[in-house]
């Protein structure tokens, strides 16, 4: 019984020897990051409490802060950029870090998936502080602001510094859809993940080729080695499992009188395992306690299959198992 | 130069020859099904007039009318019923009529994917009837105004009998996911396809086999035969590119100031071709009129890319194509 298979869905993972020396190594990572992490925010203007508290959701990518305001209680722009650097640490393989430690930085930054992630970040940070400069704002706060909370979500931390569904619906539609990504496989955070997006994206333009040059032999590749049938039937069943997940919540949460908005964005943000979803209620400047005690065990539910790829839990409801 | 390649994500179309002769039935099945659909809507009481006209967008799953009431407009419970029982007939498999001819009628229920959709338009009616009548609508009246509004949308012809997004949160939800569903591929309809919706199913149940049967050796079929891979990676392919052109134009339609159900509902019923979206814009009640005409511009371009299953327009974005 390997139940943990779906661990073959984890890219950098496979690429790599497995060995509890290699395992000792991460989570002495993890917790130097988190050290380092409430040391900054220390250093920034936190007190001891809140920093030791907040670098421990931060590295995490949980994103459980100590007051209601999230980081909109500390009025400082040095914290929400400490913030932002140790959420994206957090949302990166820590095997690179591994390997950083041996071979230098560089070979973090080598890591395709990293580099992917980093420049997504950055064009949609440079695109959604455009527009709010557009709007009106001013150029440092606008960077600060978006970077913040566009980091938030995307590494599925979910702080926020302010109620970014007030900057129109562009950025509502913005912060639904990347409720959806997540970080690199590999690190704290949740969601579809980097290096899934990656293999779809890669099929789609092998696909588009094929389409062009019928006679092509085409191979998808992915960190320089090609994408098995293997991988890319689990990927298939995630996304499919994923899908089908967020529909079920949001029908179940529907039923019990929630809004579109609020149903489809809660499944969403219960399942990706980020916090804020999208609407008056659920949003960055409301919470759940509102919604009725059945759409709280729903919710729990989709936020534990999240937090374990789905499949590891789905496994438990196939009759075979039990036989097995 | 094949452009047409991606016909060959069309599984029944593989199954069996091609040929003029085929091509020619089918061409007379798709006259005389329209032909007996003006005659069934002119007996059940339309206008011949209407009645051509709605037969003409009933098998062809278009969905326009002559009134802005759509099927609102005839009180007759006869007439919405010949309208399900056509908006079903186009959207099954076209190819499957012609053996049907041969084999009996019997072959049409055969098919794997009609079954499949049969089966899953019987269950949506049921449970959607079943939550009318416990909110107090009578059994006769909740029949019909279920299953005529829910075949609409799975079916993509997207005619209306009412304003069913009164029926509250459960109702906007599911007739929102039902607008990227579609009916069979190889007939009129546009949207996923149950085809691919079964493909996407059996590599989830497989997976899960794995995970308990790790030595196991499973196989993909579907229809009898197996999902080679050019067909897995044909669906990866579009799934991808549908998912990532819904978020494109809800993006695109957010930045006109739509709200995120609008905009959301938009894409995918342009993309799905299915007609009415959710919210009181361009919900069934509603239309499109007031939408600014750039977000006109972009819904066009999103059904076009739709109605051709998208890869085959992705193709002219290719550098490599000009190239080629």
């Amino acid at each position: 019984m390997r139940l943990f298979r779906s661990e073959s869905s984890d890219w950098t993972d496979k690429a790599l020897p497995h060995t509890r020396s290699i395992a000792k190594t991460i989570g002495l990572i993890y917790l130097a990051l988190s050290a380092l992490c409430a040391i900054a925010y220390w250093l920034a203007g936190m007190s001891v409490f809140d920093a030791v508290n907040h670098a421990m959701t931060t590295i995490a990518t949980g994103g459980f802060s100590t007051s209601d305001a999230s980081f909109g209680k500390f009025d400082s722009v040095v914290i929400h950029w400490v913030a932002i650097v140790f959420m994206i640490a957090g949302a990166l393989p820590f095997m690179t870090y591994y390997l950083g430690i041996r071979h230098g930085p560089l070979a973090v930054y080598r890591d395709e998936q990293v580099r992917t992630f980093l420049w997504i970040v950055v064009a949609i940070c440079l695109a959604g502080t455009l527009l709010r400069v557009l709007a009106g704002d001013a150029v440092p706060g606008a960077v600060t602001a978006v970077t913040f909370n566009v980091v938030s979500v995307i590494t599925t931390t979910g702080f926020s510094s302010t109620d970014y569904l007030q900057w129109g619906p562009f950025f509502v539609g913005l912060f639904f859809f990347l409720t959806f990504m997540g970080g690199c496989s590999g690190s704290t955070s949740g969601g579809v993940k980097i290096f899934r997006i990656q293999i779809a994206f890669r099929y789609l333009s092998v696909q588009i080729r094929r389409l062009i040059h019928p006679r092509g032999i085409f191979v998808v590749k992915l960190a320089g080695r090609r994408v098995d049938d293997d991988i890319l039937s689990a990927f298939v069943a995630f996304a499919f499992a994923a899908g089908l997940t967020v529909i079920g919540v949001t029908m179940a949460l529907a039923a019990m009188g929630l809004d579109l908005d609020t149903a489809l964005s809660a499944a969403a943000t219960a399942l990706m395992n980020v916090g804020p979803g999208v609407g008056p209620i659920i949003g960055p400047a409301g919470n759940f306690a509102s919604l009725p005690d059945a759409a709280k065990w729903v919710l729990t539910f989709a936020m534990l299959l999240g937090r374990l790829e789905l499949l590891t839990v789905l496994v438990l409801f196939s009759p075979s198992y039990w036989r097995a």
